[in-house]
């Protein structure tokens, strides 16, 4: 058997990350002893401190040096000394817009044996996934103040839509959910009663470019009471498509059904391009340097970044052991409440793929 | 005692609303004449209907109509056969706008004996109340197409929040907080590190007007970890402020938790003019005409205005008669699986006052 190699740039960010992306390195390594493949990291040290300590969020060429790369690989964003805003947009949205990561893939599957906070739904009902536009929208920055700091001041937020953007959203959600193979149903999340500039782009394309797929269901639901629907209905979901703050919402409340932000895992795809994987916990301030936060949702990220390079048997023999780690030992997925230490719980993983 | 009188405006609308507003009439005379309350019902029969036959939603000199009476009653707006947001714009949200009903105002409290879907968590957990800026935000209507209908087509919706309308909805936070005098904290819930326009107006705000009460404690967090925390830990919160959009969709996942659409009530104040209150679980077409929808939702919204009105003991008695038809009678609050038809709820909740 050949060996492969990839180039991973690596970037642990802030809080929890580093310890969060040490095991999820522990994983791929011991993975890829067994599937001959082979992996060479970068590391970058993006995030608050660096920040604190230069002024400097992405130093001149970042970008270039990530691209470099097969994939991408994310800890956490997000310092608690450092203003709000500011890490997030020059570091993880200035990742996610500049490689064009125009999809944030979110898929909700709870895993045999993990314990879900609603009742009467298991692994069976809930097994879907969130296509979330991740380059426009309320995202995109647009905005700004009128007479700030006076009684008369305006402060507008802008969401743009674009029918570029929109449609190779929709596109790949259409697709995704062919490959997928499973309810065969996408449906569109938005807010076409209200914001009637936005959802109606989005309503038209989806119609538009949903023809092109006779063989998929297509359904529409506004997003308020699509969160309802995820704690009464999960089972009805199959590929979920929406734009980015309704994403970023929804998102969140589909990791806390499939256990929480232990497990739940993220990626930023641009399909032609470089992409980057995350655990969506954030960097846990409270937990930093403990030994105790979940590393899953790190691993699970990995097995994301594997199953995106192609390297579908050894993502599988990850999600294997996650599962069989989540049913025979863990006592729960929350932070110091495992019953395990963080390294603990990545050795038992890298043990079991 | 001297009868007291009220003028009450009725827009029973669409779908379900007639049937739902009927029960709640029942209920509102009951009370009514076991308090010595008179009610003058106007009714209005604004709506999908007579849109479709008319092509008019308000016609004109309603609004000014309206402005006559002590509060408004509303069932449901929104209509299968009409496009979304015609209705909603032009019926409901140019009520909220035109009577400057700048707060919406959604109590999250789950009633002993009723079910709701998430595990380990009573009515002793559930208990708050989301204060969602009802007049501006992404619901002012700003934004616009360029290209329309091109491959080049951009659509703009625009967040507007202004320091007069901020201030006004904070100030109502913590007043009603104070007032309320439970767990005496205000939780604004926002998306300071990504809307750094909208978020940092509100923020601003929020930190000076929560200066002047030192005796409320103050916390911010993130709209998706709010969804998050709703499930998991819904007994952090006590009074939350946030926007318009934010408020729409964490009311309907705080709906759910107290055990759905059949119970979830909210009223739009103007707190120096005439407010309205509604169930707020929408036209509901399906169960139309079916006498199968729950009307407690409009039973609680009718609590809720009689207690706006200053009617606090009858109001307190319509409480204790829903919490004992849930608990004594109801097999569930969801439309068709009560075990009692529309008006058996209606005639229950009627018999207890
Ligand atoms: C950290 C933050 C900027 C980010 C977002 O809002 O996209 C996060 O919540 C996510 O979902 O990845
Ligand atoms: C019907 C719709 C326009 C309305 C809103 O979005 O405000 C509803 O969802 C609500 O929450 O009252």
């Amino acid at each position: 058997m050949e060996e492969k190699a990839y180039k991973i740039a690596v970037i642990p960010g802030d809080g929890t990350g580093p310890e969060v992306i040490r095991e999820g390195i522990k994983v791929l390594e011991a993975v890829g002893r067994k599937f001959n493949i082979k992996f060479n990291f970068t590391f970058f040290d993006w995030g608050g401190e660096r920040y604190l300590k230069t002024g400097e969020t992405i130093p001149e060429g970042g970008i270039e040096e990530l691209k470099k790369h097969d994939a991408i690989y994310l800890g956490a964003i997000g310092h608690p000394q450092v203003k709000p805003g500011i890490l997030e947009k020059e570091i993880l949205l200035r990742i996610r817009f500049e490689l064009d990561q125009y999809i944030n893939l979110r898929p909700v599957k709870l895993y045999p044996g993990v314990w879900t906070p609603i009742k009467d739904k298991g692994p069976e009902d809930i097994d879907f996934v969130v296509v979330r536009e991740n380059t426009e929208g309320l995202y995109a920055g647009g905005g700004g103040f009128l007479r700030k700091g006076t009684p008369y001041e305006v402060a507008i937020q802008e969401s743009i839509n674009t029918r570029y953007g929109v449609e190779r959203c929709i596109r790949f959600a259409f697709e995704y959910c062919r490959k997928r193979n499973k309810k065969k149903k996408v449906t569109l999340v938005g807010k076409t009663n209200v914001l009637t500039y936005a959802w109606d782009l989005w309503y038209r394309v989806f119609e538009e470019v949903g023809k092109e797929y006779p063989d998929i269901e297509k359904d529409y639901a506004h997003v308020d009471a699509v969160c309802m629907w995820f704690i009464k209905n999960p089972e009805w979901f199959d590929v979920i498509v929406t734009d980015n703050m309704f994403g970023d919402i929804i998102t969140d409340l589909g990791a806390i059904i499939q256990g929480g932000m232990g497990i739940a895992a993220g990626g930023n795809i641009n399909p032609n391009g470089v992409s980057m994987f995350e655990p969506i916990g954030g960097s846990a301030p409270k937990y930093t340097g403990k030994n105790v936060i979940n590393p899953l949702a790190a691993i699970c990220a990995g097995m994301m970044m594997l199953e995106w390079l192609g390297e579908e048997s050894s993502a599988k023999a990850i999600e294997k052991a996650v599962i069989k780690v989540c049913r025979d030992h863990l006592k729960s997925l929350s932070a110091g409440k495992m019953g395990y230490t963080t390294s603990e719980v990545g050795d038992l993983v890298a043990k079991y793929v």
